[in-house]
């Protein structure tokens, strides 16, 4: 993973880089939780792809759950308890839930949608014939999430009816002494602790992402290889080498200077839940009525994502002539071994000559390139991630990558980038209404 | 389709209102283009929804190319061209894919993705026995967009290969007399129109969407019904009896008093896709660099698509701390014959206890209603739109209802909802790398 700023004008690179400064406590402080392997503290998540104990007990509860029969991994969960996990399921096996493969699926069961549990619980249960076609990985990092335990339920019922065995065929993933926790041990039902200090947005790499990912058969070795190999750069003390500094440098500045739209624009379509993921982690985590110090600030970036090439043709015309207030990051990979060619001999023959021949590398590049080339012109700020590959190593270190960049935003906002005091409000209010 | 502005407080409603009043004259103009069916007029989409022609081809042509064996739709298009079809694909069979049905799919290729490209013609081309099993719909206004014309040609390229009958098998639908239309013509492969003055994303209720979508079965009477009863409605003279003029006037109204983004707010999560197409909708026709007079203005709403009650758990601590940036719509379904129950007997008993025995319309109703008095307590504008029910009738309706609402609010804005002009900037360097 490589972050590039040819684009970002030498005068905004400098002076954002400068006005960055006075992370560098923070920065060190950051070494320092990651030299001590400090569980202790907001930070924790930047030691998970370090912590041998959870791959340990991740590999050991994979062997004891799957079997070559395994045909679908409902995964209940919602926000940070399944976009990690749905950005790396989207990336590499993107488009393919289409086809009619005997591979296993990952089923995703985040909101109470009635139409979506009655197809889960209608079709795909009633089609399996024994536990071991299943399993159900429910997580909720509170565990008393109402979405995941209603969804939970339904789904058990229904598996129950139909095919049996659910206590044995579940995994329990929540804070170690949750109610959660409590029943799923009162009802001897396995269960994985998220690190307390592990916010949802931080714990792709904990076992939330890591055992379902693993029961898939994932590569997650990769995964947290790609997060441990990154680290230390996004912990280096100069930011000249620190691409998570650099980055937060450029949001911070932007934000200041009036861009509080941030869009990740990826390039490979099947990165687009890769961008929600993101999306959550900028969202919630700078989204704030109040700083550090209790001023009301109603700080926030607005984060969006946008598919290239489709969205060109959707909001193109609003992000080039519109109002300049967004920063973008094209994200992106460079590997075209896979590309497909233009046949030479073609149907309609006479309709844009200019493709004949070319490999969808070839028009992706151009179209980017273009891209690139009239942003530059109307004056639009933006950077480039440059994937290598679309795997699991890359996408583990763009992940780390973008965790270290949102805790240095956070303090450069001066907010507080590991709650999420606001959503009590209208949590009180659902809880009163399904009171009464 | 119901609109419900409830919660927009009386104060900004009645001035929003009274600002709005300058559109009246351009009513009447809409009004006319409706009465005498003109279709030379850039609001020439108003009356697609009447228009028996198009009906009655589309009928003949979906009788002369879907047999039972169909298996995949094949649809290759690029923004207008494809985002109202998968919209209504995606509210009416969404999660369905997932499944071993034996029911037609749709198959949407959009951009030049090689991964995507590789599934679609090594899995599921050589999936098919003959060419009735498949059909082809390439859609481009132009006749000549880059993406389309490249997966056009990959596609039929495999199916040429493995199954045969290309030819017969491909359905073209451009601009009568582009580059396309003429190759079709020469080739001897079905075309149909799409009137000249209709612009790719006012599109959805000429050939673009009903071909394909009556040809997967569904009842596209009802859905040009929704749009057809509607209409008076959305060009009524009084503002009071007319939803499109009161949603263009609270937008237009906001977006002069800072609030630049708009978010659509989907609490069936099967109608994400509906919102992407609103996205294009409003992102492609408000987000102007000039305006109607030549001057250079920057205008433009953000539309951001949220799915509730998913997006809750990510994006919903910014909306609810972050900036008051927003103007949110709630769109949701009131029919909940299909809401399933959490049982009475739970696995995790102690767990969330005010769910036990609830059903998902209980606890998606309280949700949303904890998130209303959560947005009015912050003070955070918001409409609602009510559909009776998940259907084609209803989709219709919102469809035709958003889009008259555009025209106003281009209107209001003092933009042209009706063009692009800033995409050329991309698109030509592209063709130069192209030919490079």
């Amino acid at each position: 993973m490589k972050l590039i700023l040819d684009n970002a004008t030498t005068y905004t690179k400098e002076q954002a880089f400068a006005d960055a400064k006075d992370v560098a406590p923070y920065i060190a402080h950051l070494a320092g939780v990651a030299s001590e392997n400090n569980y202790e503290t907001d930070e924790a998540s930047v030691n998970l792809p370090f912590d041998s104990a959870i791959s340990e007990q991740v590999d050991a509860l994979v062997k004891n759950k799957v079997s070559p029969s395994l045909r679908y991994i409902f995964v209940v969960g919602i926000g940070g308890s399944n976009l990690g996990t749905k950005a790396i399921y989207d990336a590499l096996y993107g488009y393919r839930d289409l086809g009619h493969e005997t591979r296993t699926r990952m089923v995703f069961v985040d909101t109470t949608n009635a139409a979506m549990l009655r197809f889960y619980t209608e079709e795909l249960v009633r089609s399996l014939q024994n536990p071991d076609e299943y399993l159900v990985v429910t997580i909720s990092k509170s565990g008393g999430t109402t979405e995941t335990l209603a969804n939970t339920e339904i789904l058990l019922a229904a598996l129950g009816q139909h095919v049996g065995g659910t206590k044995e065929r579940t995994v329990v993933i929540t804070d170690e002494g949750s109610a959660f926790w409590n029943a799923a041990d009162m009802a001897s039902i396995d269960h994985m602790a998220i690190p307390q200090k592990v916010g949802g947005r931080y714990s792709v790499l904990s076992a939330v992402g890591l055992f379902p990912l693993a029961a898939l058969g994932v590569d997650v070795q990769s995964l947290v290889k790609g997060a441990r190999d990154i680290r230390a750069y996004c912990l280096h003390a100069d930011i000249e080498n620190n691409p998570a500094w650099q980055s937060a440098a450029l949001m911070s500045f932007a934000y200041r200077h009036g861009q509080s739209i941030n869009d990740t624009f990826v390039f490979n379509s099947e990165l687009e839940s890769l961008g929600k993921w993101y999306r959550q982690l900028l969202g919630e985590s700078i989204g704030k009525e109040h700083d550090r110090n209790g001023k009301q600030v109603h700080t926030g970036i607005t984060p969006t994502v946008s598919v290239g090439s489709t969205d060109l043709h959707s909001v193109g015309q609003l992000y080039l002539g519109g109002p300049k207030d967004k920063v973008t990051t094209f994200v992106y990979s460079n590997d075209h071994t896979d590309a497909v060619s233009v046949p030479d001999s073609r149907v309609f023959n006479d309709t844009v000559a200019m493709i004949n021949g070319k490999s969808t590398a070839d028009i992706m590049s151009a179209i980017l390139g273009g891209v690139k080339i009239a942003y530059n012109k109307a004056q639009l700020p933006f950077m480039e991630v440059e994937l290598a590959s679309v795997t699991p190593y890359e996408i583990g270190a763009f992940m780390q990558f973008k965790m270290i960049e949102m805790m240095l935003l956070g303090n450069l906002l001066k907010v507080n980038p590991f709650d999420q005091p606001n959503v009590e409000s209208y949590k009180t209010e659902t809880k009163r209404l399904l009171e009464n």
